[in-house]
C-alpha cells in the first residue's frame, strides 16, 4: 500500500514530516538517518546572496537545501548525496515541496566530486557531516544509520577539501560539528585554505558546556576569526529560545 | 626619597599593590605594562601538581608565578622575561613576599631559551603573551607597554615553540590570548605538538562575545579538545560573578 502526495510516491516505510517552516514537508525513513537539530540550526547560520549557486555536502535526505529556498528565494542549490536510497527520498522531497527549479540532487561521493562538478563553481558550500572518527564508539557498520554519524565514508578533510575545491575564491563554507573536534576542523580548514572566519559554539542552556559548533569559513579569507557569542537553546524553564524559534520559523 | 619594605628597596616611580591572594604583593611601574585580569584567570586555569618545575614565559613583573605559589606551594616557579626593568622589579618582588627559594627570575630572550634551559626540562609552562600582530593598531613602536601588548619582540609561533621545547613529554602549556587569534593559537599549538586539549572562552557578561580565551595543550596529546563552560566575569547587576572571586582569592 503506498501513498501519494502531489503526484510523489511515499514508500510504506517512509513517513512525511511537516519541517514548520513555509509548509514544506521531507520524506525521511525511521530505519535511516533522520535529521535534527544541528541540520536547522545550520540554515540559521548560513547567508546565501541573490542569485548564488549552493552546494550541500552530504546531503541526505536534502534537508538543508530545502530549508534553505525558504529562507534565500533567489538560488540555485545542488545537493550530492552517496546513498541511493537517500537521495530517492531528497529528490521526491524536492517534487512534493514543488522545488525542482531551484534544487537538483545528485549521487555521488564527496571524495570524488571533481568528477562531478568543475573547480571554483560554488559561490556557498554546506555540510552537516559525520561527527565521529572511524572506530569511536561505533558498534555495527552494517548499521544504515552509522555512515551518517562515523566517518565510514568520508572523513572531515575529505569534506574540508572538496569544499576548498568546489568553492569560488572567497566563497563561504558553512559547517554544523561538534565541539571536541574543534582543533581538527580549525586545522582542516586552514590546511586548505579556508580560513575560519566566524565560529558559534551552541549550548542546550546557559552555563553548559557546548554541544555543537558552528563554523564560517571563507576561501583566501584573511586570518582573523570572530567568535560569536554563545547560541542558547533552551530557556531555564526547558522552553526554546526566542533565538531558536525564529530559526525555526524562519 | 627611595622606600624600604622588608628589606627590599622600592624606586621612586613605582608602587607596590596588594594582590589580594596570601598576603602576596606586586612591585609595578604605572609607566610599564601592568598586570590585568587576564593574567589572574589564567592562573586560576592553570593546574601544578606535587613538586613540578613552572616557567613562566614572559614574566612581566612575575604575577603570573607569585600569584601560582599561593595556590600550588610545593613546586618550582621560573620566570623569564626580557625587559630588564621588569626583570629587576620581578626579583624584588619575589624578594618583597619571602619567595626566593621558590621562583627565580632570569632575564632573556623566549626566542633563544634554549640556551638558558634545557629541553624537556619543564612540566608546566605559562604565559600571557602579547595578543596583537605587528602593525596592528599600533602607534609608537618606542611606548614601553608596546612590546607587552604587540608581537615585537617575540609572536606566537615563538612563544608556543619555545613551550614546546622546554615540556617534558606529557608536559601542559596554559597561555591566555583573544578569541580573534583562536585560528592563529590552535594552528600553532598543533603544529608543534602541543595538543590544546581544555579551552575556555571569557565573557564579560552572558550573552556577550568572549574577550579572553584559556587554553591548556599537551605536548603530545591525543586529538580530542574539551570546551568547558564559558567563564563570565559579571553578573548582570555589575558585581563579580562567585567563579571569579573565587578566583582572585583562592
Amino acid at each position: 500500500m503506498s501513498l501519494m502526495i502531489n503526484g510523489v510516491f511515499i514508500k510504506d516505510h517512509e513517513r512525511v514530516d511537516d519541517l514548520q517552516r513555509d509548509g514544506l514537508r521531507i520524506i525521511q525513513d525511521p530505519a535511516l538517518f533522520c535529521f535534527g537539530m544541528d541540520s536547522v540550526l545550520l540554515t540559521g547560520f548560513v547567508n546565501v546572496k541573490k542569485s548564488e549557486a549552493v552546494l550541500d555536502l552530504g546531503t541526505g535526505t536534502g534537508v538543508i537545501p530545502i530549508l534553505l529556498t525558504a529562507k534565500f528565494r533567489d538560488a540555485r542549490y545542488e545537493g550530492l548525496e552517496i546513498r541511493p536510497e537517500s537521495v530517492d527520498m531528497a529528490q521526491r522531497s524536492v517534487m512534493l515541496n514543488g522545488l525542482g527549479h531551484m534544487v537538483t540532487v545528485t549521487q555521488g561521493d564527496i571524495k570524488h566530486c571533481d568528477l562531478l562538478y568543475k573547480p571554483s563553481s560554488f559561490d556557498v558550500v554546506t555540510s552537516n557531516p559525520p561527527y565521529m572518527k572511524r572506530g569511536s564508539g561505533l558498534l555495527n557498520d552494517s548499521d544504515p544509520k552509522a555512515s551518517a554519524r562515523h566517518e565510514l565514508l568520508c572523513n572531515l578533510d575529505d569534506v574540508v577539501m572538496s569544499a576548498s575545491r568546489l568553492l569560488k575564491p572567497q566563497g563561504r563554507f558553512y559547517m554544523v560539528h561538534r565541539p571536541h573536534r574543534l582543533t581538527d576542523i580549525i586545522c582542516a580548514l586552514r590546511a586548505n585554505k579556508l580560513e575560519p572566519k566566524r565560529l558559534r559554539f551552541v549550548v542546550s542552556r546557559s552555563g553548559e558546556k557546548p554541544c555543537m559548533l558552528l563554523t564560517e569559513a571563507v576561501r583566501g579569507g584573511k586570518p582573523e576569526t570572530t567568535v560569536l557569542p554563545e547560541l542558547v537553546i533552551y530557556k531555564p524553564d526547558g522552553t526554546y529560545t526566542e533565538e531558536v524559534l525564529t530559526i525555526y520559523n524562519n
